[in-house]
């Protein structure tokens, strides 16, 4: 067997690191050398995460993150610590030779300016950004496989941006009513300890947040805007479920004069043909959030109302696996060369 | 104390029926004598519903629905039976003398056709159809006061009634582009055995349905026209929570021109200010289906979108109490000249 | 009306406290005129819990823990402070001229040595010590009623010695083979913010804590040596459901020689026979959480298995009512001169 | 790349057929190409299971169980069909000269009065029983390698037998007192249509059910008492749990006079020591549901309690994966000369 690629982690302790870490526990190419934290160095990682052990992942010591020994120790780097960390780190780990993976929202947004108005902090690494790639794998593969670094979309853009790919490339939908209601498991609320997502603040029950400014509405209208070829604006809007993986998104179209069912199936069908992620459910079938649980599947369901004219797309990802670490490990596969599935052919943990 | 007014329930083994035993083991001025099911029949309650024992509703003997005996009983009899059953057996109860406060669909659309198109059925009891009161009782108490049957709303509709209702009262909103994505918890799905409905294939998990013929959605039309004074179609769609209790519907409106937040707040100040089962929260705060669980309480949240020109409506109830069996005792309690609220002035379980 | 009497919280910033709101909001005998937080103090219950909005709780403004207001305020105060804590404070309070209801464990273990030891902390204030009436009104009504201080008994507490109670008191199974494998629901460990109790890490999962120390141990020790008029030793052992409220204790004893099904039963209905909230079920109907969800039960299920010579007693609470606020109601209306149950007669909430 | 040998899976319908396809979806030496179900047959895998879209199963058409046809296709097959049934099935399949694993109850009770007592009907295939390899296996992977008919171990047989097995090989305990009190997930319950079972029934709620006759009684007894070289009678007790997977066994026994702490890990070090998947995890540490997830892992946790003079076992398990199709997947590798961890390296799925 070929040695594996070496490859980094810094910060460990979230829930992307966590599943990065399950992820890489059986990744046939690479191998987690590095996994950082401040706060838990020096000790095994099965000590923070008792499921690794036995994995080969958990013996592994955490570490400080130095830029220095990780460029020593690894090819690339997965960075899992918040926006405005990492963009100093991201600079770091690239000016210290490694290929990077981010798994924040630093570098998705092109526009300087839009990130500083919708993150309220100044973006300190200009050059970065224009250099950085937008890793959605179905759009960008070709960009990625050669950047030293990727800007690993959000789990929310995620979903949105491949449910309404098909029918804005396509113009069968109005660009100026968009309305996306998106769900999404309370692993995406991180794993800091909160008061607002303790078990009994979250369980058997539901509720909106963040309306209307969530972060990742100027990531999604970047993207649509792209594929439309016109500037869009959408009403994106968020919802905690009491599930622990899992993005709903049901977004809300207007169908333009003359696309109709038939058109629309034919233009999903188009585009999802030569993409194995993205399924395309048939007429009557609508997409289960178990039904991607632990995957990198994006599925999509597709409803057209005669009544009301509208085309509604159901768009399911698991907003931790498709939606962070498994898009980032598609997009590490990409950048050292492997095949873009390599280690995340995984069927769904059902039920 | 003065004598308890006796009344009786057609179909026990639903959730509704359940729902209606809880809510009159404790009401003050109603008591539950007969309590039917075919298939339950000669046992006593609490041997369906152990949970019943030692609250005075555990030791009634579950019988046959049999009018004559019912109306020799009974003042009142709440109906929780399927539809197309409901309309026959409310006929024979009214015929009986008794009052009737039917938990069906069968008498909420008062256009024979439109029911027909959507239930797919013959309504066969056209009198009864325009003698019945919709009961939902913020807008129509003083029909209720004086009907002798009353179509107890739906749980969606109640939601998104309530939620659109001082918006299109006061003329804020567009009619041509409203979106409704409603979430129930499961027990709105009934209580009969079906794999779709098992723990495993619920839990964890998060799906649409019905999409976009959901029943419902003429219901909603009807009031929300009348409200409007013009024709609406609404777009209405449902997702399946893994909860027990509770629907969140959020409602998508675009802002006529004039309208803002200021406006759109005194009128939901407005209409809800003598509405005490009606909570409109402070802007910033976003109702959570916890907070009505167990109640009559219908949660509204309010977010205007300048950035999109849109008004989002929250709308929150407990889809077994307020969405049917609470509504139907508070319709039952004007029936028989109670205060609305007897029996029902429930604290929300939390958590 | 007569005018309600006055009570006061300490510390409602927990589960506790948020159940005891609840249970006060319809107190038709008390009124809830202080609530004390210091980092909540100043602002209206209803913006620490929405839920309490038109409740008539809503807006009592939250106030800092002063004894001399709360004397002045209030005939009696509910401690729901932790422990330690709560002995001074009660101290202080009675000092004022309060009666007071502790929901911690300050003042439950009888004796200071023992407390000491499981609590690893000093007890300050051993004349109040030896005045507390431990609060368990099916075994101590009379001593509640005469009480200035009150020590409300723990949640696992209850369920395992209502449990224990009637085949201890009969003599029917051997003292020094019993284990007690409990199980909560999450609420059972508080509303602090920590990462163990996330949503994420408790969903959908199971796990023992605990063992084999927890501080209930002895609390549970020294009422069932009573009742047996023995020193006993038991094996009492603690899990974390993923529900919200709940307890269920599995209690495992072997039958004294001559005892069987016959006399354990009888020993169980005549124990039962007086007390209205502990149901024993008949046999082959065992208790689940949720039939007590939200009230003052105890329900109890008797398992004689000849095989192995053994009387399984399954014990279900709701932690949150029963165990804790429910209870401190109830002890509080018997120290105020009402019936037990004022307020309290709360049908289960199912589901 | 080597063909794959193929095999067949009659009983494709229930949460076992479902984890099998899960498995063999990417199974490396195995390739699925018989699913049977008489109500599905004639309709592609993927209409029944949405989830297996995709992954290579899903367009696999179910058919008809014909052992003819299933003995041309395959090498072996997995019986996931109910108990009695599986015993007339599993002799057609071995005369037509497949190779079977059995997961259900038929082949495993070594005695046929003991199978015909506790499971009320009569066995009608004596000579398989006697030959059948009963499918545990870090007890009998030698005799496994060499069976035609294997009996998959139980789930809750699984956890409690690895449990006790280090303890009773070792004489650590007495083998006159041991209490198994264990915890199922929901799809133990299986996937069959009934009240019992829907989301609202067991969600938010725990209950015990089965007690003291649950049919894996004999199958731990017979396993437990070989290790122990006499004859054992436990007492086991069962509860199901609101969470899709997963068992937990707490398993109560008494130190003989002598054993310690030490001796115990000792001798659990020992067991564990060459067995991969049976995870003894270090004092203070205590196996979660969680961590086992979609896994062949048994986590093992000890507690030893002087004050009692007990130790406590904490057994976890995948009942889904460990307890029922992954291990049917592992005795299939043995069966088939594959090592005994092929396809089945799996990551815990966290959170």
């Amino acid at each position: 067997m070929a040695a594996k690629i070496r490859v980094g982690l810094v910060g460990v302790t979230g829930y992307t690191g966590m599943e990065l870490a399950r992820i890489l526990a059986s990744h046939p190419s690479m191998e987690l050398v590095r996994a950082t934290s401040r706060s838990e160095a020096g000790q095994p990682l099965e000590a923070l995460y008792p499921f690794l052990r036995g994995t080969g992942l958990g013996g592994l010591i955490v570490s400080e993150p130095d830029p220095a020994d990780l460029a020593k120790a690894c090819e690339l780097c997965f960075l899992a610590v918040p926006h405005k960390a990492a963009m100093e780190t991201a600079d770091a780990l690239i000016r210290a030779g490694l290929k990077v993976v981010d798994l924040s929202a630093d570098f998705r947004l092109r526009d300087k300016a839009v990130y500083e108005a919708w993150y309220k902090t100044g973006h300190t690494r200009e050059a970065l950004l224009s250099e950085a790639v937008y890793g959605l794998v179905e759009l960008y593969a070709e960009e990625v496989r050669r950047a030293r670094l990727v800007a690993n979309p959000g789990c929310y853009p995620t979903a949105s941006i491949l449910g309404l790919a098909p029918a804005l490339s396509a113009g069968l939908v109005e660009t100026g009513d968009i309305v996306i209601d998106a769900k999404s498991g309370a692993s995406g609320a991180g794993r800091k300890a909160a008061v607002a997502t303790l078990f009994c603040e979250t369980h058997d029950s539901f509720r909106a947040y963040g309306l209307p400014t969530h972060r990742h509405t100027p990531e999604i209208e970047q993207e649509v805007s792209r594929l439309a070829g016109s500037d869009i604006t959408v009403s994106f809007n968020t919802h905690i479920l009491p599930i622990d993986r899992g993005i709903l998104a049901t977004i809300y179209t207007r169908l333009k004069p003359g696309a109709d069912a038939d058109t629309v199936r034919a233009a999903y069908e188009d585009f999802c043909g030569d993409k194995p992620w993205v399924r395309l459910f048939p007429a009557g079938t609508l997409p289960e959030t178990r039904w991607v649980r632990g995957t990198m599947y994006c599925d999509l369901g597709l409803v057209v109302d005669p009544r009301t004219g509208r085309l509604i797309i159901i768009s399911a990802i698991d907003n931790l696996c498709r939606g962070a670490s498994g898009q980032a490990v598609a997009n590490a596969n990409l950048m050292l060369g492997l095949p873009v599935n390599t280690g995340l052919d995984l069927a769904p943990m059902m039920p």
